[in-house]
């Protein structure tokens, strides 16, 4: 039987490409979602079944809730104290892994990407399997089917057997677009997916070589390392002092024993909105209502229940309306977005970074309205969910029940509210509210006073353990 | 001193081309607002002052209580009982000043227009009086500055004087674009702006000579009129036979005492948005919520508190953002709105007709929040404003205050729920809401419910005398 993979699933990244939709504070891999599933989900079910460990998650603090729910307790969760690309946290999983596993197989995967056909993938995987137990590190390289510039391009020799890695020729950076056109006519070229499959031995030792600084602080920040509920939290001293740096650039590109195998089925890295067009299909690609007529070469996204999409005579645009905003941009400027980000930014917009929908460990609140001294919520708790033991100094609220149990807190008193009963929390009153039950609880918040920003809060207690602020 | 003009202000109308700020329940003359005043309020502001009479509003049954609210008891209103197009309607305002004032000056304006100019306007009237006087019909011509085909054109007599009415030779339907570039270049071409000044002897004169059907059923319509409130009604019974057609075509193109008064102002129609771009300064303009990147030659209207349109790159676009629906068009195809209003008709889609916010005699709804058995509004009670009494089969209801203060009555208990407090009326207590005080009333109402529509109503008494199903 064959040796099991250990999948290593990066999902601490947080771009912009992809706002509205995908933000600083709900970034694409779990914002992006197909019937339901998020990247991030889909990921890890491609990376889940027979022949394969319990899949390593390395993530962001501010994600770790949202890491931990859509795995269910069937991962592990390394967290790194702030972002620093690729290869810190690649080199802190292979030291966890060789831990606990010595000389295992891993599996490095991004989880914002999309791969279609899933089962396909895990075929050239096996494939690769040989391989990597020989102590190649082996790259996965999509078959181009465009001269995207986007991408990173990787040449193979075109002499190679079909069945097998092909040896690594070189990395070539964003290419112009004539030599992207001229290595999609040579077909010697494929596209690099940054996913590796690779012993923890071969991948510590290539850090050992060309990245000896990062290998030995991952070291550090392993062995300092603190469990946090489900979460091992890397020790923020050694972690701070890693360069921002990628594995590409601080390892593969250099490493001698880096083989390639060719993937020819559908893949795409979804990196913006034009790449979210052409994996929906090209043409007049819709989500949600939207009436589209005489529309071609679109993405029409409404993301707004009850808010209908029209575009009349669209050609090669994208549009994508949120709660909290709407974009709207020729489909080959897409890539600007990040531009908006900034503008916002400058001017002080909530939506540059933050999601109108606050992701909680307990589950989630939206905005439904504001008004001078009062503010209208929606408040969605898992079943198990409790928000903190807490206390307000400027704002009374009320609570409405419209789905599900809660038990509330106020003062000493706890009683269970159900569905169409209401509750009053005065202010300064100790308070608590969790869903005992086993479906979700949905109630509205009408919050009344005279400040009512997310600050005043005085936190007495805390099932999330979570720090102040958060 | 002159003679007083009675004006007479048009507002029954219901287009869809502004969709989807305008809808059949809610149209351009109430919708379009700038800087809080609607195109039907600044029509109104323009005829009222020194020299001017009390104003009379001819508008559709459905609309009597939004035009009397932005009237506020300075003008008379008639009601349609149907849309029958601008010939009825003017012929019953003629026989309705003639009876109160004979022979008097009438001032015959649409409400959904743009002059920005109001005070050089009206002396254009001023200097209409004369011929008026004279037994004239007198229609205000508008400077053309450009070849627009969208209205029709008057030829006149290029050497008349400039000060005074030019005599009329012909009226042109909506001209080709050719035929257009020809009448801008001559100099002999006016826009028909649909205004007319005269007496009531010359208009109901001429409806005598060109359309006595018109003006005798108009006859019976005013004298079968059934007061209503403060609302005159017309009898239905000779509406139902009144043509659906309009003044120039009944009477006005017939005419031999038709005169032009040329009007240089600034003036628009507003007939569709390619129109409001233009009247708002071109360029690129933006009304709300905008942040505009690169964009040129596109209208950018954010119609939703706290939603950022964002616009990069735009040309030539039209991008309008309302709580329940988002139109993305070119501007040249701007017109076809109307195609994609058909379209969510053709779907069910409320959005086609109906808008987001609910306007009723005592204020207005809206929704804030849909799930499975609730439903989550805000609604808005104007001082002195009162819900009808009224009970539910099958909801109940929580109300939170949270601006002003309400007087509820449920059952046969009366109380008042001041700011931060709630009430809660259970399925099927009888019960009513006003708001007693000087400030409008602000209120959180959450509906838990297996039903919710907005004809699970059963009403006992209504101040406004409202008929079931309004």
């Amino acid at each position: 039987m064959a040796r099991k993979i250990h999948p290593v699933i990066l999902c601490g990244g947080s771009g912009t490409r992809l706002w509205p939709l995908s933000r600083k504070s709900f970034p694409k891999q779990f914002a992006l979602t197909r019937g339901g599933v998020s990247l991030f989900q889909s990921t890890v079910q491609r990376l889940t079944g027979a022949g394969m460990a319990r899949p390593l998650a390395v993530t962001a603090s501010e994600f770790r809730f949202m890491v931990a729910e859509q795995m269910r307790g069937t991962g592990d969760i390394l967290i790194e104290p702030e972002g620093r690309n690729t290869a810190p946290a690649i080199a802190a999983a292979a030291l966890y892994l060789e831990e606990r596993a010595s000389g295992a197989l891993m599996l490095i995967a991004p989880s914002d990407h999309e791969i279609a056909d899933g089962e396909g993938f895990m075929e050239a995987v096996r494939a690769a399997i040989p391989a990597a137990d020989a102590g190649q590190i082996v790259t996965f390289g999509i078959k181009p089917d465009r001269a995207e510039t986007g991408y990173g391009w990787l040449e193979v020799d075109p002499l190679a057997a079909d069945a097998g890695p092909r040896t690594l020729r070189c990395f070539i950076e964003k290419p112009t677009a004539e030599a992207a056109e001229a290595m999609l006519a040579s077909g010697g070229y494929l596209w690099n997916a940054g996913i590796f499959l690779a012993t923890t031995d071969a991948v510590i030792e290539a850090f050992e070589r060309y990245a000896p600084d990062i290998l030995a602080q991952a070291r550090v920040a392993l062995q300092d390392a603190r469990h946090d509920l489900e979460f091992l939290r890397l020790a923020k001293g050694p972690w701070a002092r890693m360069p921002d740096i990628s594995v590409d650039y601080a390892v593969m590109e250099k490493a001698e024993n880096l083989v390639v195998m060719p993937y020819r089925g559908a893949w795409s890295d979804l990196g913006n909105w034009d790449a979210v067009w052409r994996s929906g299909g090209a043409g007049t690609v819709t989500e949600g209502p939207v009436t589209a007529l005489d529309c071609a070469g679109s993405l029409l996204r409404a993301e707004v229940p009850g808010q209908e999409l029209v575009g009349i005579g669209l050609e090669d645009m994208v549009v994508v309306a949120m709660p909290d905003a709407v974009l709207v941009a020729p489909r080959a400027r897409a890539q600007e977005v990040k531009a908006a980000v900034e503008a916002l930014k400058a001017k002080g917009a909530a939506q540059a970074e933050e999601a109108a929908r606050d992701y909680r460990p307990w589950g989630w609140g939206e905005r439904l309205a504001t008004g001078g001294r009062f503010q209208v919520k929606r408040i969605v708790v898992k079943p198990g969910g409790a928000l903190s033991l807490q206390s307000h100094h400027h704002r009374a609220e009320h609570w409405i029940v419209v789905e599900g149990t809660a038990r509330v807190q106020i003062g000493d008193q706890v009683k269970l509210v159900s569905e169409n009963e209401s509750v009053y929390i005065p202010l300064g009153a100790m308070h608590r509210l969790e869903n005992p039950g086993k479906m979700p609880l949905t109630l509205i918040e009408v919050q009344t006073g005279s400040y009512l920003g997310e600050d005043d809060i005085t936190r007495y207690e805390d099932i999330y353990a979570r720090e102040p602020g958060e």
